[in-house]
């Protein structure tokens, strides 16, 4: 494959999709919409399941795992989540496979072994698990259950992109079972709350958080709260989710406890989730036609050292300062690559770590060495410097401080000039079409009005911000009285 | 459910699933023959992950993720591993349901929604890794290849027991390539050892190191090599293995490489994989008839501490004194937990910490109080003492070495006491039927004889140990020549 990347203003699409095979993120595989994830791809993932772990342990959250399959009659239980979910999906008929007597070297499915009832590979696991569930909540002591799993999901999706949409993804899921439905809904909230937090202060990607309309809601729940991230080709990406079911699912599994007081009740549900989706969004937020641009936080590399040198004495002498260095930033928890490989010239790694958003590289040659310095560049906006060797430890580990705040601060920046106020339709397209962003629009309330100014400009309600304020207006599309203004995009 | 835990000795099988429920570390599911791990038995999961994850990248891997599915066909491309793996699988066949307009509120599969090829949901990852590793290996410099996954995989057991042997379970499982030969017979041997090292160290289990013979290799590779554990109702358990493949996989997907010298090689390949079996090696290598007995480095909880009291204002006394100990428990790296519900009393908790099998349990009451005291009792021998609260933190930190020392110890014992040289086949059954355990036998290295011990005796060659001594002697079966002693025993 040719090193060019397509640039972002001539075909941001083709530009997405290349650089994700040429930074090694990702690729297709032999299973039609399922990705391999390569090894620099999966350690950002790895890197972002550490915090987000973190961040579910510090919240109460265990992790569990359960079944990979759902049988049929599950999913049958809960009517709205078997129609958003149980359609598009792979289905378990056989567990044999035999040598086709007809077909000499070559297999095919034993018809002998039909299983009696088919399984579904779960596309979300509310059903596997409130069918468990069903068995370990008797009494409000056994509340609230806080479980969280990580696992992987296939949903047959027909039109897929890697990270953005496989039939295959993995994800984190959590399924949450609580006395009251305020402490349902505060889960909900606070789960919101803890993907904002990962999104902004990790990815460094702001986000908007709301809760998606009636029709965007997740198939079974009461209530879905979302955050919104929005891409730099002015496109929104849905980056996390978070569900108030109510009862649903308990009433669906018969779920109840005993309350203190000796009565039986239903529990109250919460599920929240967010995908190796993430990685497209963090991809999409900070990259620019050199390659990737990695936050800080969550780069596998946050530091590349570069040997700039003519025959193995001068390779010694700077291996040997190196040394140093490396040890000096590990100390700090600074990860490190003294790449001295002799078989790319320094040109050629230079443009490979730009590509690949490692946030700092370091080079040292033959002058450097005399003088005592490095030559240190920052990824995200090119600038080099020379500093003392005695100094770089220090530099570095304040410039990757500085440059996870920049790239946010642009992020926000280019969010913030991309959300715009209209009053009038005319207002809406044009801005939907020529500007891209989100869209601060009042709007009357119903599903027809959504589905028709869909129609009309593929933009969709994101959500109704969290802080959105009460304000008196009218409809954009019908000019019926509305009393919040919410964000319409169009969206990955 | 009952308290009561059936003792091993009237039943080691039903003490075991008993237990594994009981302490709250896995249960059945839904789905035939598929667990639920709960998050007890999950949080020994993740510590075994932690530790083994650490393992494989200081020995140079890096982790990655394939797909779940594999198409058919690639399974027919590896002869061997076709007959091993793609029979007794779950297979995918449509991906789509519809609701049956025969019966109404129940979904069907759509028959317009038939793959093209079937999907066989992984057995393991071969056949979709070796047909990837074909677009990511040109050169001598792609190489070594060092990969490794964790996944689920799926495998069609008729008779399964949780942990043991389940329809899905959880498991790594690494992937290489190298250039030469000697190259991946020294991975192979390496991931033994770091295996080793594992159930030794972290899971105090010990085990013996050696090959497989032909026909408990793993299908599709040159040679096999196994870490061997015995549990203590005298079966072995396979615990782990690591697999040099040749040049099997590489020729079935045409896997080459161009040489230093510009010659196109086929390139040498390892497997090697440890899975939730693990979990079940654990609980019956050290547990009693009082519940588990986890070994202190891989304990989701090491020490417990329980209030013992009349009324808030004891409670309220001895918390603050247990809150100075948790923090310098903490600060020492050691996970504790401070039982202060109200909802149950002492003897409940202490008996329950029994059956999860947490290492050390304080207690504190009111006379301990007075005197600036707690009783310190350890799991693996029931023993007491009482301590001065000033030297707790110092005591509990030595006791958990000395416990992870101590069930090692104990379990080595038991496991030599359980190797018996014979040299007769009456010898031979009278062992394996009375006493168990591992038989080192002279065997004549046939297949035939192999097979015919195991129909006579239920027993099979567990492993040809790494470190059999050569010793002429003869074969206890047919007395042909033989001149190393194998391991027999009945297995897991």
């Amino acid at each position: 494959m040719s090193k060019h990347l397509t640039k972002r203003a001539e075909d941001y699409s083709k530009w997405y999709n290349e650089l994700v095979v040429k930074a090694d993120l990702a690729e297709n595989s032999a299973v039609r919409g399922c990705m391999v994830i390569k090894p620099y791809g999966f350690a950002i993932w790895e890197n972002m399941q550490k915090e987000l772990d973190r961040m579910f342990k510090e919240t109460g959250h265990q992790n569990a795992y359960f079944p990979l399959f759902v049988p049929k009659s599950l999913f049958e239980a809960e009517e709205k989540n078997a129609e958003g979910f149980a359609k598009e999906c792979a289905v378990v008929t056989h567990y044999r496979l035999q040598n086709d007597p007809d077909n000499e070297g070559k297999l095919r499915v034993d018809p002998e072994a039909k299983l009696e009832e088919e399984l579904v590979v779960r596309p979300t696991s509310e059903a596997i698990i409130w069918n468990t569930y069903k068995g370990w909540i008797q009494s409000h002591r056994d509340l609230p259950l806080l479980v969280n799993q990580w696992a992987n999901v296939v949903r047959w999706e027909m039109r897929t992109r890697l990270f953005l949409r496989t039939a295959e993804f993995l994800w984190q899921e959590g399924h949450t079972a609580h006395a009251t439905k305020a402490e349902a809904i505060a889960e909900a909230r606070q789960m919101q709350e803890v993907y904002a937090t990962f999104a902004e202060e990790f990815m460094a990607m702001p986000v908007v958080k709301g809760a998606k309309s009636e029709s965007e809601r997740f198939a079974g729940a009461d209530d879905t709260l979302t955050i919104e991230a929005l891409m730099q080709d002015g496109k929104a990406l849905q980056a996390g989710t978070s569900h108030f079911l109510g009862q649903n699912f308990a009433k669906a599994f018969d779920v109840k406890y005993t309350s203190k007081e000796g009565k039986q009740e239903y529990v109250w549900a919460t599920s929240w989730g967010v995908s190796t989706r993430l990685i497209g969004g963090l991809i999409m937020t900070h990259s620019d036609d050199a390659g990737l641009v990695l936050p800080p936080k969550l780069a596998p590399i946050q530091v590349v050292i570069v040997p700039i040198y003519k025959g193995q004495e001068q390779l010694n002498a700077i291996s040997e300062k190196v040394a140093i260095i490396v040890q000096d930033l590990r100390a700090k928890g600074i990860s490190v690559k003294f790449d001295d490989r002799d078989t790319f010239r320094p040109g050629a790694k230079f443009a490979e770590y730009e590509l690949k958003g490692v946030p700092v590289r370091i080079a040292m040659g033959n002058r450097d060495l005399e003088n005592g310095t490095v030559e240190v560049a920052r990824r995200d906006t090119f600038e080099k410097q020379t500093v003392s060797r005695d100094e770089v430890v220090e530099i570095v580990a304040n410039l990757l401080e500085e440059i996870q705040e920049n790239i946010y601060t642009k992020a926000l920046a280019f969010r913030n000039d991309h959300i715009t106020e209209v009053n009038t339709f005319e207002e809406f397209k044009d801005v939907i079409e020529n500007k891209g962003g989100f869209v601060a629009a009042h709007w009357d309330g119903t599903m027809e009005t959504e589905d028709k100014i869909k129609e009309l400009t593929k933009a969709t309600i994101r959500c109704i911000p969290n802080d959105a304020k009460e304000e008196e207006g009218t409809c954009v599309l019908t000019g019926k009285p509305s009393r919040k203004r919410v964000l319409f995009a169009k969206a990955y």
